[in-house]
């Protein structure tokens, strides 16, 4: 039988200690050659609503130590407003019921037959912040205990699992351009967290006297400046742009994430103009020379050294993620599943053949 | 709801000359630039059977005339046993029921919604039937009526109502290395089409005064030579290794499917070799330059002529086939199926969110 998962059921099958484990398993592999990253594609072409474009992005890798593969999709309606003044992408939930369109095919390495389908949102947002969260784990402070961030969306929220996953957190201060969403997060995560959570009025002063400061907004621009660093800080965001340049630039230790296979975005003619359409492709004008820089691989399997001592300034920036992590974590999430009889079950023989494909 | 199709359902929806219609009209969309392809990878890694690799396909496409995209996904176990003394690539039925694992996703460009997800078998040997189709009617005489074809496997039976739906077939000769098969694909087939069936003993036998000559087996070598043209003939393959390269180069006009946009193999450490697992992408020696050719869609957009005379040789070669094709006929198939109440329909919802992804 082929599992059918919820993003409800993908919540209750792994937490984010769980995540954060998984995945710094499965980049030890990578690291060492025994996993396959296809790099992330991102075609788009005209929809029936002129101020949007129809994107079709795809992602897969093969893990062979879980035994899997995964081919994650999404089909998106994209638009590109301005909010509180900042150009945003914004994916429209134009499916019917207001939803939007991201699913992960998990495959068995041992039979090729699919193991689960489900859609990707929980799972995303949960391994972006894993991913922030082995950056904190391997570089900030062990006795770390202030946190600042912005953002109070979606994908903060996984930030600030992660980080109360992997040190003692007492008190963070959060920021949103929407003091409505702040609150209303603050009051949410309560308690689910056992850290103390402070909405404030700015961004300067959720990132003022803080031990890490976590970018998670959806902002295509700078909301992080160097002029707010201090000593002994660890600064994480999950996108290219939330941070200035000039901010990473002058951290002590300065690592990314991953190095990425960067694809050429494929365009239909016709399709609008994208010159709104940042982020599409984590495109940024910087000075900084990414390629150069060391990798969460390179932290975790200990060619670079996170930390020296307390007073050291550390970065580590999130980019794109990779079809090879929904593989690591899927396998994961299957395997839970089957002890807990969580999922749909349908027939495997729905997606395989009796004809040679 | 989201349409489940089985291979019987396809098989049903779409005729023959449907598959011929649609194509021509995507790729005449395609020469436009009005859709978009994004190559197929092809991603190795190993597994449990350490004589076996498990191999992840994708490969996915954009037709905003059809409103659709699709994505293509091929979850394979592969082997490269010898059979009858040629080198062939074989894909093991590894998954439960002896299955195989093909995959389409068929999405929506209006909202993004998935429309249908259907097995690829029925769909992948019409469209690569098709387009051999395509060359057939753009470059054989009008007046062909005979017919020599090599292979009487899976793929023979879609070159043959290829062949049959666009030229007035009298006769077709085939050979297959089994005799056995050749036999059974006659009599299997001299009901379906109004030609006359008869199997034979050699490739040259069955090759010699033949107005089209179709090449359709599994073989990674050579099957069809030079020695064996003659004048006004029609020559195609469903894969490039099929024709010996002094053959192609010696027809009066040569044109092949598509330029492919051809994308590194990635792998896994300790894949097992893969000397013996030629064609996987297909790689092939030969003294052909591919990119200088003309393509199916100059054919089409009249950029190229077909066939200026009786007496010209002309040769099409058929290569690797694209996600954006399968968006084009996938949509199709999804229209006819509304209107004739075919395939299982299960909630949309399934495979949408109402979280961000």
């Amino acid at each position: 039988m082929t599992l059918i998962f919820s993003n409800d059921d993908i919540d209750r099958l792994l937490t984010m200690p769980e995540y954060i484990d998984v995945l710094e398993d499965a980049y030890r592999e990578l690291e060492e050659g025994r996993g396959v990253v296809r790099a992330r594609t991102d075609s788009l072409a005209p929809t029936i609503n002129s101020d949007a474009v129809y994107g079709l992005k795809s992602a897969d890798g093969i893990a062979p130590k879980f035994r899997t593969s995964a081919v994650r999709i999404n089909s998106d309606i994209i638009t590109c407003p301005e909010i509180n003044g900042q150009p945003r992408r914004v994916k429209v939930p134009a499916a019917p019921d207001n939803r939007w369109v991201g699913l992960v095919l998990l495959f068995s390495t041992d039979n090729g037959e699919p193991l689960a389908i489900f859609p990707d949102g929980v799972m995303q947002r949960m391994r972006v912040g894993a991913t922030s969260g082995l950056g904190i784990k391997f570089m900030a402070r062990e006795n770390a205990e202030t946190v600042g961030m912005i953002g109070s969306g979606w994908q903060a929220g996984a930030q600030l699992l992660a980080v109360t996953s992997v040190r003692n957190v007492k008190s963070v201060k959060v920021f949103s351009p929407s003091q409505e969403n702040c609150v209303g997060f603050c009051g949410e995560w309560s308690g689910k967290v056992e850290a103390t959570l402070i909405p404030v009025a700015t961004a300067e002063e959720a990132m003022s006297e803080v031990d890490i400061a976590l970018c998670s907004s959806s902002s295509l621009d700078y909301i992080y400046y160097k002029e707010w660093l201090t000593p002994g800080l660890h600064l994480t965001s999950i996108k290219l742009p939330e941070i200035h340049p000039d901010a990473a630039l002058a951290a002590d230790r300065l690592v990314i994430h991953n190095l990425e296979d960067k694809q050429p975005i494929l365009s239909a003619a016709g399709t609008p103009s994208l010159e709104n359409v940042r982020g599409t492709h984590g495109e940024v004008k910087t000075s900084i020379q990414f390629d150069k820089l060391p990798t969460l691989f390179d932290l975790i399997s200990g060619k670079v050294v996170g930390r020296e001592n307390d007073a050291e300034i550390t970065c580590f920036l999130n980019n794109t993620g990779t079809g090879y992590q929904f593989a690591a974590c899927g396998a994961v999430a299957v395997a839970k599943a089957k002890e807990l009889g969580i999922g749909n079950e349908v027939p495997t023989n729905w997606f395989t053949e009796d004809v040679h494909p």
